[in-house]
Formats: structure tokens, C-alpha cells, sequence
């Protein structure tokens, strides 16, 4: 409990407790309950077929910073479910996700999120709804 | 061109030339214009900050095997929209997904896919547009 | 309460209380916990400026019988998110939807919907996450 | 063809060939690529069994709307796919709905849905991929 109120404070706390993350190089940038944004430095290990970044590590940018902004609030979620709209690509420089609250619920919290590549061009949008593991009475 | 038509049928040469799936351990079992299989072995570089399998990284397996199975005709393709429902985790075992084609067009191929752990419990149930980049025009 | 119950059983009762439905020509065929079937006789009134039946109804007929496959378990319903994917579509005879149970939860229940023409030909397919409005708490 | 281009200019025309969007009594009050914009007043036959707007005639006005933004550069568009977020509901006022460009393609077209109620409050969000009918090799 303390220790999820700490990761909604330090990106660095939380990316060593996120292997997954850590592991495909995502750096947190900003965590705050309203928009939160992670990033991608195009590397040779986040490449597709077509040399392009991979689509499930966009997705997973997304996943990742929709969490964050869900997080902030001092309680643990999990994807419930997501959508994604992919509408360019990089294969190089940095990809920015950006996770933007639509609306904060007692069991749910929706995010937008918008992915963009260093100079602003969308590459990616998308909704993610997060569901709230703690409450009072443990449901679901 | 060649090169597509062959990837269509080599697990072992698709992945040399997809650095994000190698690099996060996937395995491909099955390729097939009808239904493919992908699968993850549960590894330390998988899990998220709750202990099981990131969200990113099941819905990279959505994305790689509905790939796999729109890929399979011999087209190159890229992910368009994805749509994906999380059900459960796990923190060992395999995560075996499966690309199952709902339909196949000239422009745009959509592939269901199904997320299994290794009991044959569902833990994640998706939707794929994958898009088409040959065709005689080159259009889009 | 005993109201809803009640909804849960009975077709006749249920259109008579949801005006929209009605209004719109939904016939509901079954009601189950497992699987329910919503059919539409296609009318004037369903044709978009194509001529065939508009989107928004053919999502209607998903709406309406993924909630009545949650409803079947006699607790009350709102819709949370859905994703529909369009194959086909028809000027005549019958649009049927089949809302099948993927996952029921304390408080989420994923339904999928197979939407067919007659003649068993997919028009369309989707996932809804319905969420319950019942529990000890009134949570959210 | 002309009657498309001209579509894209005349609510009234649109409408009075949307048979479905006129027997549900929708309002198309802007049609511009850009953004587009379809009205609802809240009426006894939009109704669910809870008394407040379906959520399959939500889901249309975001189908209506999308597909006037799509439609507004002159061509011929189907619904591919969509994902919709509800969020919150009316029972009496305005359901205003607004289709904005998120990416026009040659082939596919995506644009975001935000549903308000007439005082600004959220009720769903959503993103369509519009599928363009038109081009020069009737591809699709």
C-alpha cells in the first residue's frame, strides 16, 4: 500500500520494480494523475520485420503510461481492456506516449493515450480502461 | 517480395528478422493463413510491477500472431487497429496465443485472436485489423 | 429488484420496457446466461444512405444482446466499452445477433457478439465489457 | 458522385436519404472534414430499460457523426471498425456528438468521437476507421 502510493511519485522506483519496461528500454519522463508520458529511444530491439517499431511495443508504451496516469492516485490497477489506432511509424529518434485522463471511476479509470514521434507527428491513438484492484471490499 | 512469400513459412527466419519478438523471447509454432500459434515462456523480462505478464507484452503476442496469420497469403501487412480484453495472468508456465481469421480481404484481413495459459484458461481475447501494403496500385 | 429478475426471462417484458428497442424492431429470440439472440427483419427504417443497414443499428443489435447475456444472471447492467468490427451487410431478410459469455465478473462481464445474416454469413463481430451496477456496495 | 459531393455539403439531403438516422430523429448540425457535428434530443423512443439513452443510438450518433467527417472530402465511406467508451448518460436535454480528424488516408480514414450532454459533460468517446469506397481501381 505505502509502497504503491511511492510509485506514483518515482519513475525510478518504478521501473526497477517493472522488468518488462526496464528490459525494452522505456524511460517515465512524468507521472501525475491528469497525464503522465513514457518514451522510447528507437533501438535495434524494438524493431518489427519492417524495420519500423514494433506495434506491440507501441501498444506497450500505451499500456504503460495509460497505468501510470491511473496509478497516480495512490491505487493499483489493471488493463481491462484497450484500444489502439495506429497511424505511423519511426525507425528512429523517439517515440513520446502520452496518457491522458478521460475520466477517473471508483472501479474504472479511462485513459486516452497519444503516441507521437519527436516532432509531434501522431503515430498512434488509442483508450485504455484500467480497472481499480483496491477497495474497501476487495471486489472483483 | 520473394522474401515475404518465404517468411510466410519459416517460424526460424521470420524471427531473425523480427528483433522485438526475439528479443522478448517469443516463439512461433504455427504458421497458417487460418490459424497461427505464438507462445512465451514465462521469463524474469515478462512481468510488470504486480508480478505477471505485462499488458504490452500479451498484446504484442496478439499483434505478432494475427500478423502471422494475415502474413501467411504471402502479402506484407501492417497492424491497423487492434482492440484487446484482459480475463486473467499468470506468473509461470506458457502464454500461447492464437491468431484465428475472421476474414480476409483485398485491402484489410481481420484476424480474432485468443490468449491462453498452458491449462487452456483465457486470459486475454482480442480483435486485429491487420492492413495490406501490396496490392497491384500501392494504394494507402 | 425482483423486477430484474423478471427482465431476465422474459423477451416480452423486456422490449415492452426498453423503447429504443422497440422503437427499432428488435425481436429477441433467446435469453441465457451462455448465449442470448437478438434478430432484426430488415426494414426501412434500418437503412443507412447506402441502402443497407446503418452501423449504428447493427451495433444496437450487439448492444442490446451482450447486455441481455450479462442480464441473464439477474443483476443489472450499463455498457462499459465496446469494439465492433464490420465484415458485411444486407438490404433484406434477417440480421441476427448472438451474444456469447466470454468471462463473468463480480463486476465486469465480457460478452462477444457474432452478428449473421440468414444464411449464417458474418456481417460483424465485437466484444462488449458490460458493467454491473449491483453489488452490497453501490461501488462506483 | 454528385450526389456524394453534394452529401457532403446538405444536411437536409443527407438526411432525408439516412432513413435510419431520420426515423431516430438525429440532427446533423455541421459537416466539414475537419470536424463534424449530429444532434439528439432526448426523446421517449431513444430510451433503455433504465430510462436513459440507449447505448446502441449513442454508439449511432458516433457512427453518424464519424461518417459525415469522413464523408465530407467527396467520397463514398463504410464503418471498418469502432471502439466506444460510455462514460456518463441523460435522460431529458441534447446528446451532441463530434467527429474530429485524427487521420485522413487514402483507404482508411480515422476520426475520434467525444458525445457530450449539452452542458459539456462527457458521455462516451470513441475512435471509427472509416473505409473509403472510392478510388480509381474499386479495390475492396
Amino acid at each position: 500500500m505505502d509502497e504503491n502510493r511511492f510509485v506514483g511519485l518515482d519513475p525510478e522506483y518504478y521501473l526497477n520494480h517493472n522488468s518488462y519496461m526496464k528490459y525494452n528500454h522505456m524511460e517515465i519522463t512524468k507521472i501525475s494523475p491528469e497525464e503522465s508520458e513514457v518514451r522510447l529511444r528507437v533501438n535495434p530491439d524494438a524493431l518489427n520485420i519492417l524495420g519500423v517499431v514494433h506495434g506491440g511495443l507501441i501498444y506497450s508504451l500505451a499500456d504503460a503510461v495509460t497505468g501510470l496516469t491511473a496509478r497516480a492516485d495512490g491505487r493499483r490497477y489493471v488493463t481491462q481492456s484497450a484500444t489502439i489506432n495506429f497511424i505511423g511509424n519511426v525507425n528512429e529518434g523517439y517515440v513520446i506516449a502520452k496518457g491522458i485522463l478521460l475520466r477517473r471511476g471508483k472501479a474504472v479509470t479511462l485513459v486516452r493515450c497519444a503516441i507521437e514521434d519527436e516532432n509531434g507527428r501522431l503515430l498512434a491513438d488509442g483508450t485504455v480502461n484500467m480497472f481499480c484492484l483496491d477497495d474497501e471490499t476487495g471486489r472483483e
